[in-house]
């Protein structure tokens, strides 16, 4: 059974939550403030906004180490809905992982909007996690999570594909604030 | 009524002339060797891969002047499957659209596999193609070829948006050559 501490308790850190007690593993759910918890778990989602990652990481990352830390967010310049804010040829995750040596840094939950995880459908898909990373036994042990808690997820490959997950999101987030699809739909994956 | 022409005969070729056919609309489908024949299309669609661009160009660009352009490419590195070949910050659309300023180029079907354009379904999703451009007017029309051929059709956003466009096709192909996805499924949209 996997141990996993999500760090954020909004939308994304709440959905997230309920996939993985639904599959029978356990969560801790901690908010950036409760700095009197500490992070136990053998995955640690980042469930906070970009912006809000370089102090989760002052603040927690020593203890991160020997962990599979998994980064969800989508790093838009929400002003102008029109770039990232991360360089073209990088990623958030790459940027994360740089920073966190000891770590093995995933991507994941950035293509799904929270209430296609919490109802598992994509429109008349199943909804579908993709997971992005350079260690396959992490992204293994968070495909188990995630399949056991009634969603799809799929290995998308290395680190460097989290640049393209990122680029997903930002197509989906921009579509969904333009009513184009709805919050609840978006991206669905047909194997 | 619209005309089109589409340049490549190909997989991809043939499938997006049998949508605008089935919705009534016009097709020329001429070969890249087939320089006896005219562009004669309101829309002319280059299905052609991202390396044989600069050739049509060349030999054909000057006849495109006034007409909406469709770039289909996904300019892959199909050597390593590791990257694209368009620079980070650009789209192999933003370069056609560079070489043709007398078009309004589009990127479109970059995200639609062959055998979806074909069937009309990403699995139980209706297929949807995922357009991007400065031309709202340019848009319009390919909008409405699309939906009239059975196929949903959905406003991506502006040219730049052709990168994450890229980005998506780049990972759908990724994910079937590895066998993650089948060539018939991929993504689909739920609006």
């Amino acid at each position: 059974m996997a141990h996993v501490t999500i760090l954020g308790t909004g939308n994304m850190g709440k959905a997230i939550a309920g996939v993985i007690t639904a599959g029978g593993h356990t969560v801790d759910l901690i908010g950036v403030a409760d700095t009197d918890k500490s992070v136990t778990g053998d995955i640690v989602v980042l469930a906070v906004p970009f912006p809000a990652i370089p102090d989760v990481l002052a603040a927690r990352g020593a203890s991160f180490a020997g962990r599979v830390v998994v980064d969800i967010t989508n790093p838009l310049d929400f002003q102008t809905f029109d770039s990232l804010t991360v360089p073209a040829d990088s990623s958030a995750t790459a940027e994360i992982a740089s920073a966190l040596p000891d770590s093995r840094v995933l991507k994941a939950f950035n293509t799904t909007f929270a209430a296609t995880l919490a109802s598992g459908a994509v429109g008349s898909l199943q909804t579908t996690v993709l997971i992005a990373g350079d260690d396959a036994d992490a992204k293994a042990q968070l495909v188990e999570v995630i399949t056991a808690g009634g969603l799809q997820a799929i290995d998308a490959g290395s680190l460097r594909r989290a640049r393209e997950l990122e680029a997903i999101g930002f197509m989906q987030i921009t579509l969904a604030a333009a009513e184009k699809v709805s919050w609840a739909g978006g991206f669905g994956v047909a194997a």
